[in-house]
């Protein structure tokens, strides 16, 4: 057994935070996967283990882990290997700000993935199983919210404002990385960790907004990050929506300099 | 002219993490003062310096700094004095987890700081003025965000929910609190800045759970922050709301041990 247990989904979004740390880190984990299009974080044994049914759960010297930014910071102090937090204060706050904005605009990414991956696969449940994967959910708020998740439709006009939030975004990026090859500097940092975990798959989300001619230090980030030994390495252990990396990183590499 | 530069509103709330945080490091500044209940954050003055019309804002070294919670791990990093963070990996998770848990909490109090305090405030001033006022506001979201916000009252039943929902965060942080005398561990850090900033003025806005027989780990610690001479010596620069923390201060010590 490793020293780090890791209970988490995919590596995508917050899920994939502490796998694309560790792997950056080179700290040897156990990765215990948790389904969530199964509703396996709400399952007793979970509950066990993080009774808030949240992912990821980090385990370390006894420690639960189970923000996920925070948990990334934890694993650069904890840990020898190369430093993921800058060391000039200012570029600490630059990590910590992109870090912030990217939990900010990965909410528009949610309604996306909800509308295209995680809604359709719920529905294909039957109502009665469905009812009792939410029964088992911890508190009354988030049954509410999975219920409603579960059943609901998004309207055109709401994806329309999600995907033109996305790409005001990018834009965003864009402009940041046009001057500096990294998030917080000139060195990868955990701000790229977080943004690379939430949109390392836009050119295929948003691809009228994610693409060389619109965003051209954006995509030449992605590459830059897609090309890291511990993206790839980190990608190998997807089991279902992370697979998508390698038809995207290939697609990108296809498209030249 | 100081080294640092602030441009914010009272202490209270993310207006006055940086104020706190700078006190308790030693560190001079000059305090800009910026009238919210007179819109001054919307003024073109204001504007000049943060685009965004957001406080704080800080400025340092030719930086400007306008995320409240990172700015005040900028501060501990960027000058000597006391240490705000601590040396221990976990206790810096918790820091940043306790950072976190604060800002989701604080939206329930701003509900009930609307009620009581900017509402009422904004609806002194006649409808040209406010429109007047709302017209410079740079973003539309965050016009329509204010115009709703001027005009808005909130239902019972919103306000109960608020309530409500600072009960269990009361409960939260006492119960926390009953395991160390501070919220990262043994030491004063900055998740105390902040959820102090946020959250010393309970006992008058929310009694019925913010008392010594319900919470009495939280009021202790409530007490032992105001002690601090950093504490006293930041209110002592309010000019409106944050005038309420001398008599929160001497009601509590009044009440004893």
């Amino acid at each position: 057994m490793a020293e780090v247990q890791v209970h988490t989904w995919e590596p995508n979004s917050n899920s994939g935070k502490p796998l694309f740390a560790l792997a950056e880190k080179g700290v040897p984990f156990d990765y215990h996967y948790v389904s969530l299009t199964d509703f396996e974080q709400h399952s007793p044994e979970y509950l066990a283990i993080n009774p808030a049914g949240t992912v990821p759960t980090m385990i370390h010297d006894g420690h639960l882990f189970t923000e996920s930014t925070p948990m990334c910071e934890y694993v650069d102090r904890a840990f020898d290997g190369p430093s993921l937090v800058p060391a000039d204060p200012k570029q600490r706050y630059w990590m910590r700000w992109w870090g912030r904005q990217t939990d900010i605009n990965a909410a528009a990414l949610s309604v996306l993935g909800w509308h295209t991956f995680l809604g359709p696969m719920a529905r294909q449940k039957s109502p009665e199983e469905l009812e009792k994967l939410i029964a088992r959910i911890p508190t009354k708020e988030r049954r509410i919210a999975w219920a409603t998740a579960t059943k609901a439709t998004f309207t055109d006009e709401q994806l329309g404002n999600a995907r033109k939030q996305l790409g005001e975004w990018i834009a965003t990026l864009d402009a940041r990385l046009a001057v500096s090859p990294y998030l917080a500097g000139p060195d990868y940092s955990i701000a790229d960790t977080v943004a690379f975990a939430n949109f390392y798959a836009l050119p295929m989300t948003v691809p009228e907004y994610a693409n060389k001619a619109n965003a051209p230090h954006y995509i030449a980030w992605l590459k830059r990050i897609y090309a890291r030994a511990a993206t790839m390495a980190t990608f190998n252990n997807s089991r279902s929506l992370g697979k998508r990396a390698f038809e995207i990183a290939a697609k990108l590499e296809a498209e030249g300099e």
